[in-house]
């Protein structure tokens, strides 16, 4: 296939077609045994245990943007909803939807993205499926992952695990991706280094699980941001969480385009953070193992949970009073991820 | 929410109105212990052994349709290619890629049709993810369903075991679904009882297995049909397949709007049928099983494999004559599935 042909509705038919777009462009990228079997599914050995499972589907609006691509999100994004689960994610499959008309070279580009952070992840993309569909009926690409992975003997985390004397961590950075995508879609060019956070968080969570400090809950505040993620969480445990203004994380150029446009860094999507929340005790442990992390180098402690206004999230302002963040409402920004 | 409501795109934005859909429509209709935990995945309990993992994009125009509609279909669809690994398919993720303005109506039907495939096949829908785009973005609604399943012990099957001397059944009518989708689309209106086989296999495949008769190739010809599917195994196995034209099932309805509008039904596809290649001696012990299956009752044997020609799938054709049946070269009818 080369570079300058366009996609056809037969690359998505099952036959002829779809097939040597497989073994001449797939396969090679995304090559491991399991994969070039070609069977409905793939087949491997588990151990025994527990075992987590998570999807998403990605519409990202553009595809290509600063910091990354729409296939590096939807690897990114699945591994890390699975580390969130408290497992090592280990396979990942893919569903493509492509638009008659794409590129190969535009393609090829999603696909190598892919490959590399699967490889950066060190996850196995190993069973997939490729549909087209005629002009107009879908915007360019979308892409589903779903993954699997395994959860270490004692770790138990989940969003109804926080507790009053918890402390809340970040591990870096807030609304990176969101004001990315948002600028890029409006046509904004602001002289700044404004890029997509997408990253890969397993390795962080395995050394954070691994170093046996008690986490109590894990989550990636992607669409809805830190504000909704939080508040989920005070919802699913019954706790009240207060935050402090000014511990939050904001790149400056990040900040500058939020006042400008009048978005709320707090509720814009973060594409490779995650929110530990962790006992008082070891939270400086933890936001130590953290910053050791290449993408925790940032990582602060913005909050604490308590016992008080159980639901709700409340942030003591730079000015010293406090403020009720409520969960999104409304759609800041849709094709975010 | 009401059935008259549309779909916003605030239903997927992760904010409150999101959770308010899925506490309201999804987590009722699905409900179960591992879903409702709200995490960023699911968490369960797995065996040591070996696991199948299998994804399907489904973008069927129009996705309601005679005998089905695209929920029961992606449900179906990825039960059986896990079924078709030789596993007992478990656990269905879920990503729903919504066109803002969709009735409320219509998602619940599919919502409805994906919960009662769901319990037909006995597995449990775990995880999900659901996205809005704005209107023309995506036409009504796509859906990916992935699918975990474990694997006998013994059990092996795979598109490359097929040897010569062994007979090919299929496990019904052929060309079904695809000429109910082709006649719908096309407004055809026909007084005939055309509609979609779309059906779980696991518990055929289950009864066939547990008889302990070898079974080498189990596949279900969706896209591409059963001579684009044929195809793969012979290729994949290298061996030739040697097919009877007399013998091939296609209602007499199905055979009538085939010839009709020039499609071959060897190139439709379908929803609910199964290949079984096994070893001749079993053949008929095998096809017994499979007859007895809810979803059975027409199989046959229509082939047989054979060291000629590895590679190539032969037609005897009813006139004594033989011709090779090809991959699927172009496309028949997009959006099928």
């Amino acid at each position: 296939m080369n570079d300058n042909d366009t996609i056809l509705l037969d690359h998505g038919a099952g036959g002829k077609v779809s097939h040597a777009m497989f073994s001449e462009l797939i396969l090679p990228l995304f090559d491991n045994g399991l994969l070039a079997k070609q069977d409905d599914g793939a087949v491997f050995e588990v151990p025994a245990g527990r075992m987590a499972f998570s999807t998403d589907s990605y519409t990202v609006d553009p595809i290509f943007f600063p910091g990354g691509d729409i296939g590096e999100l939807a690897v990114n994004g699945t591994v890390n909803d699975v580390a969130m689960c408290g497992a090592a994610p280990l396979y990942i499959s893919v569903g493509l939807i492509i638009e008659e008309g794409m590129k190969v070279f535009d393609l090829k580009r999603i696909l190598q993205s892919m490959a590399g952070a699967a490889k950066k992840a060190g996850v196995r993309i190993v069973t997939g499926d490729t549909k087209v569909v005629p002009r107009g009926k879908v915007d360019k690409i979308f892409i589903n992952t779903s993954g699997i992975g395994l959860l270490p003997v004692g770790v138990n985390v989940s969003g109804n695990g926080a507790r009053p004397g918890d402390k809340v961590i970040v591990s870096g950075t807030i609304a990176d991706h969101g004001v990315t995508i948002l600028s890029e879609r409006e046509g904004l060019k602001f002289d700044s280094d404004v890029k997509s956070d997408s990253a890969p968080l397993n390795h962080m969570v395995k050394a954070v699980l691994e170093s046996g400090h008690p986490v109590h809950v894990l989550r990636d505040p992607t669409r809805g941001g830190l504000g909704t993620t939080l508040n989920e969480i005070a919802v699913q445990s019954t706790v009240g969480i207060r935050l402090f203004e000014n511990r939050l994380p904001v790149r400056g150029p990040v900040r500058g385009i939020c006042e400008l446009l009048g978005f709320d860094p707090l509720y814009l999507a973060n594409e490779g953070k995650l929110i530990a929340i962790v006992p008082g005790t070891n939270a400086n442990k933890v936001l130590d193992i953290i910053r050791q992390d290449e993408f925790g180098k940032d990582a602060v402690i913005i909050g604490e949970v308590t016992d008080q206004d159980p639901g709700r999230v409340v942030l003591e302002t730079l000015i010293g009073g406090t403020r009720i963040v409520d969960m999104l409402t409304g759609e800041q920004l849709p094709r975010i991820c």
